[in-house]
């Protein structure tokens, strides 16, 4: 049974979750006539949506991200504020895998009213997962979420994705145990505005001033991202609901300072073109895949390369042109989606 | 004063470095008239590339890289071997500029008759920079060298573009000394073939075998990349030539391995597979540039999602179709390429 978009409308401004989720199965769907109605959807939500928080969670497995969620979630719901958890899991270059898996997960935040809990989307190519989730993301905040949480696991590209769709990112780092596993690259520290040494406790308090100490000097090397933001180095356990509030304190500062410096506004609008960019692949990949003709084209010139019969820079230009040749007839395919 | 085709061949086959590095220039240009010679040299020169050893290598700043290529070239030079060096260098997704700066480095490889050494190619979005990495790499082969050591920094996207180029993938680590700056991402764990322990001294020896044991331990918890290898962690020190032998040693078992096994050859067509995407990416994106009406629209539908006129899908599509409709007159233009 097809959903009117009205329907869906009504459905995602009281609030009613099965709807949206319903909203957020055809955002990600690949499927010509489903894209068709997301974007009409999407265009008639747009003035309902941009009032959340956006905030992007990376850390290695093992950091304790769910258990940070779920408890700063909840903290989040305790004042009044909806919360909606997204996560962003693009396959690893080289396994295909799923890394979050399917284990269930934030059982407690699940039960609250005022939580909307979203796995990972399927799919999607490099961009494309960004994309699906800011659309997701939309959806949520016309649902009238305050807060966005967008999680991932902190594997090749995934940090950038998440920053690029994000208000605020947020570093959790474990210490001790397997140090070597969850070193901080370099793009992360670059794209962190918050840092939360998780799973502190009394008998290893000293070590985790020691590994705030390492990391506020390492800070110290790096440009700062915000002018006039100190990235904090916070200290806590989420598990027992320690140092979160700091969280959600610094995370209001942050807001804060980049609405009145306009940073907030200007970095949003960045995303946005951002966004078009990936999209404009996105199709055009996908205008590629649709007519048989260039898909042979595609599928033959790429073997000449793998073949060496000519080296792949030519075989690419010989299939681009192909394609746009026979792209007229694409369009007015394309016109009726 | 253009060099033909003919010179440039005939300069590469006799080593001749002065036409190596305009041969170079030629293919790293982005113009319409360079690119179509590069095409013309490239083909031609096919039949002469595939028989070097190409080696990624990777290593935080400070891990040693320069000096290791540096003693390592003259390892293989000494054993009759002709090594030609090349670094990517692709910018930081936040920062835009350089980490390689303009050191002068590997001097005393530079000196060799038989190395050759090339600095990071200007530019280049994601995919083109390891494009015109990939066809320097070939005009060196058709030089004839043996070995090409590719460098690159762990940052961002970096190593997974030199582990699509190369078929033995390297990684400096060093000990002690703001360990957490070095951390190791997951990502490169899995692209590794051989890890070397670089600086390692009397007084740190032991701090090394440590490192070496929770390495191989990291290292049991991933797939294997490839089968029956088990990833040698080797201790040594570039600047003071030791170690430098076990890692030429393993570079050639691995390599041995994989030829018996016809990964060596799988391997490499699977990455010619992924050159020719990456090239079909890069001409549309270049064509889209070429038109002015073309990019009018381009900036005007980006301009539309950043105010929020549409969402960013809507406006994507809507550029796509008018770019498609477009491009008859484009492709006429590109024939003369």
């Amino acid at each position: 049974m097809k959903i009117s978009t009205e329907d869906f409308i009504d459905g995602i401004k009281s609030g009613n979750k099965r709807l949206i989720a319903k909203a957020i199965t055809l955002v990600e769907s690949t499927k010509p006539e489903h894209r068709s109605q997301a974007e009409e959807l999407l265009k008639k939500i747009l003035p309902l949506t941009g009032n959340s928080i956006r905030v992007g969670i990376t850390g290695v497995p093992g950091a304790g991200k769910s258990t940070f969620i779920e408890n700063f979630g909840r903290l989040a719901i305790s004042n009044n504020k909806k919360v909606a958890v997204l996560a962003i899991d693009p396959s690893s270059a080289i396994n295909k895998g799923s890394i979050l898996g399917d284990k269930t997960r934030m059982e407690e935040l699940a039960k609250e009213e005022n939580a909307f809990i979203r796995p990972s989307p399927s799919s999607g190519f490099l961009g494309g997962v960004a994309n699906t989730t800011f659309e997701t993301m939309m959806i949520c905040e016309a649902a009238g979420y305050d807060y966005i949480l967008i999680e991932t696991v902190g594997v090749g590209q995934s940090e950038v994705l998440v920053s690029d769709i994000t208000d605020v990112f947020l570093f959790l780092k474990i210490i001790g145990g397997g140090d070597e596993l969850q070193g901080i690259k370099r793009g992360i520290m670059e794209m962190v505005d918050i840092i939360f040494i998780n799973k502190v406790e009394e008998s290893n308090q000293q070590k985790a001033k020691n590994t705030r100490l390492e990391l506020k000097r390492a800070l110290d090397f790096l440009p700062a991202k915000e002018k006039d933001w100190k990235v904090p180095v916070l200290l806590g356990s989420a598990l027992h609901n320690e140092g979160l509030k700091d969280v959600y304190q610094k995370i209001d500062d942050f807001i804060s300072l980049k609405k009145n410096t306009k940073r907030f506004d200007e970095v949003r609008t960045q995303q946005s073109e951002k966004r078009f960019e990936y999209w404009v692949q996105e199709y055009i990949l996908s205008m590629m895949k649709k007519d048989n003709s260039v898909e042979e084209a595609y599928i033959q010139h790429k073997k000449n390369a793998s073949d060496l019969i000519s080296n792949p820079s030519t075989e690419a230009k010989l299939f681009v042109e192909k394609f746009l040749r026979d792209s007229k007839s694409e369009i007015r395919d394309s016109e009726n989606i």
